[in-house]
């Protein structure tokens, strides 16, 4: 059977990706001693050399799905795309997962435990001889409450849900920890949210949003300043996004910065 | 050319509903005394009778475009499915339009204009021989602010964005008003949402919101009053949802009611 | 702390769903011999008293967090709701899990393994003293190829990724197979269609589809023979629809029956 | 009243980027000869000195709905962010609108006139005492028929609905075609498509898309070339993604260029 992907090209354009995407696949995610089940919606891609027509995408498929069965820490990415590099004879992989992180909460006064899902992006990208290029993303929810509103009513604030979305790059990932970043983050917020709230812990919360006023620059601010913080990042991006509850749209602010 | 949608067929399973869906096309929609142009996604659909194999879809495609360059009353709906049943010989048409429908908004103290854009579903059903069935569907936001949170709390209370969903039926569509409907179900929140507000709005919007705590199975029941008073309704179903700010999800509620 | 929820409410409105939408959290669901751990979105809401004004909803997210981790099956669904019943003190409780559902595949002709995902969707609805009524939803995915296309062309013919979506209703959910009912109706596309192709089964998959030209009447109408077969089954909802390759809307065609 | 955005900021941090997003507003968008209104979903952004702790975003709001009366070209979008960089007295400004552009197309063999719809991004930036920086946005629709699955099968190939997503930089905008850009990047795929096809147009359209078979890796080397032709670009990124009819995930490739 003639292999038309082999075919030569001729028209001298190297592509930097070509691969699937919104294949959805379960995955084991370890983060620290735990290990979570996910449902992944996957982007899986490698270069093409100029002289050749098409890739080979089944053999992306079958990479994935071997690795469906075994747990996976950040560092194993690494080794999926060393896998992409020798079964496509290239020397670029990109691989992209995309997944609910559900994260322990215990409900601030009350001490009830729930589980609060975050939305997380696990990207690798590795060059022939280099070691991957890891980006963690995260959208983190929390409340907001707006410092001008609180400021000039006799009384009420208005608040809403936010979210934080970050795309943060490692010098070193070996030891990157999700759920940090997600703690660390969230505490940006006025308050914290739950899923999971009794009377005491309701009032809690309410209160401590209503004694923490934040714009979104506020929150985008004190995102920075963690993130600056931590050793070992090598770059940052940011975008808050408030849901506003007076308006029918976002307000929105948005950072990106390369560490030395 | 052979017509294989029109072989016959011997399954014995007459189709109430085939057609196209996620059609895009501009339509001219009339509103009482304005006229807007819209961006609309739409489905058309007619009955396939079961001696025969398949629709004529091109037909329902040239039906759509032949109608974008017109003003559509709500009436006009009926002479759409009208065409249908003709160009197809069946005895049943049914069309649905989604689109963004604008509503002139002025903010509460300093009457600044701006425009407030609404999910709006206009549905036509149409059998030979009787009268349309026509149901607007409208997707209303607002804010609501929590009556728990309020009373438990020392000092604020957690408010966030809602919606409410409504599916109206009318007895006679002659004279529907979307933009009354809007107005109508936007008054039974919390406090109306604008997209313009300077700080002296801000303020009474903030304070409104705090003097009139619902929860969403408050607005619900409210909803349902105000329509149940609408003289010209035959049956409505109501969803409303609350973006939680103290959760990442959301509080829900709906009722359906068949007038006589 | 006064229970804001508990005050009496004087509108006279009982509502029939009042609760919490847009949960995720993760799920075991048992299905034959095997159990899956799934990221689920839940809806699931009880019934609110006409003389309450609101429902103790950090019950229900209670309610969900103790069966996070324990194996489903369809029937467990049913002492979800009775707990529902119980905690609440209602008389109506129903609930919505969302999920992907991992369905080993096998390619025709290699035989190479691979997991398809599944659009899954379990609903109970449970009234005091009666039987939960159970309803499954499935997205499954397809070929289609256009019998016309076929037909007219000298040579080829267009065909397109294809879904087909059911709402089934049990006499009696006690065994039911959700991966048998997958199995049942990705029979009926064109062809199957598969996350891992060599090349002998891409040929095999692409001759198949040709060999087996299906309008989306046609599939709609093959999937009502088979539910009608299916003994179990008390009422089916069938929605196919086409991405149709020649065009940018879908074809689309719907059909609902309640069984004797 | 007290302007809390007004209050100094100690953090240090300048803000690239905060305003409003998801904001819906028609506008009326001239492109050549035509003008077409349009419902947009923006976000409009302006720099935020280090010294200051918030935006007055009430103010972009306020520009937004003095554009929507008036025709906009693409160089009209210099004048809102010069209208940005005065009224919130700053340095920087951006604005995207996103919208469904229309487009006449007339079927290829019957000549049938219908109205196609093409998602379209239109994003300018303005630094003070600089000229605009203006980057479309374009998403297009087309098929693509498998060459591997053409040349391996007896009979038949698979084909499916493509897009191209592009974000084009000009060096001068002032005389940008939407529409010629759609046209050029819409007869890269195997064959373009049509929202109105009768017979012989289908049978066209069919053996044009089997006559031409076409990877996903060839269609963008096609693109990038036929961009590299084009004069007025300064730089490119380009996107294709197959929708797969015999898998349920996407075939994917993308590449970025700048030209000099």
């Amino acid at each position: 059977m003639t292999d038309v992907q082999n075919q030569p090209d001729t028209r001298g354009i190297k592509i930097k990706r070509t691969g699937v995407t919104k294949v959805h696949l379960p995955f084991l995610i370890s983060d620290g001693d735990e290990v979570q089940q996910v449902a992944a919606q996957i982007r899986f891609t490698v270069a093409l050399p100029e002289n050749l027509r098409g890739t080979h995408m089944s053999r992306l498929t079958e990479i994935l799905t071997d690795w469906t069965a075994r747990p996976i820490k950040i560092p194993d990415l690494e080794k999926i795309l060393l896998d992409a590099l020798e079964k496509l004879s290239t020397d670029f992989a990109a691989i992209t997962l995309v997944f609910k992180f559900f994260l322990k909460k215990f409900s601030p006064v009350s001490e009830k435990f729930s589980l609060s899902s975050v939305d997380c992006e696990l990207c690798g990208e590795l060059l022939r001889g280099e070691r991957m290029k890891f980006t963690l993303g995260l959208i983190v929810p929390f409340t907001s409450l707006c410092p001008c509103s609180k400021e000039i009513s006799n009384f009420g604030a208005h608040n809403q849900r936010s979210v934080c979305r970050v795309k943060l790059t490692f010098k070193n990932f070996d030891d990157v920890s999700i759920k940090n970043f997600v703690r660390l983050i969230e505490a940006q917020g006025s308050a914290e949210i739950y899923p999971l709230l009794k009377r005491e812990d309701e009032k809690f919360v309410t209160e401590a949003a209503y004694k923490n006023p934040k714009f979104v620059e506020d929150i985008l601010r004190d995102v920075v300043l963690v993130l600056r913080r931590s050793e070992n990042l090598e770059a940052f991006e940011v975008e808050c996004e408030n849901f506003e509850s007076i308006h029918n749209h976002n307000a929105f602010a948005s950072h990106a910065e390369i560490l030395s």
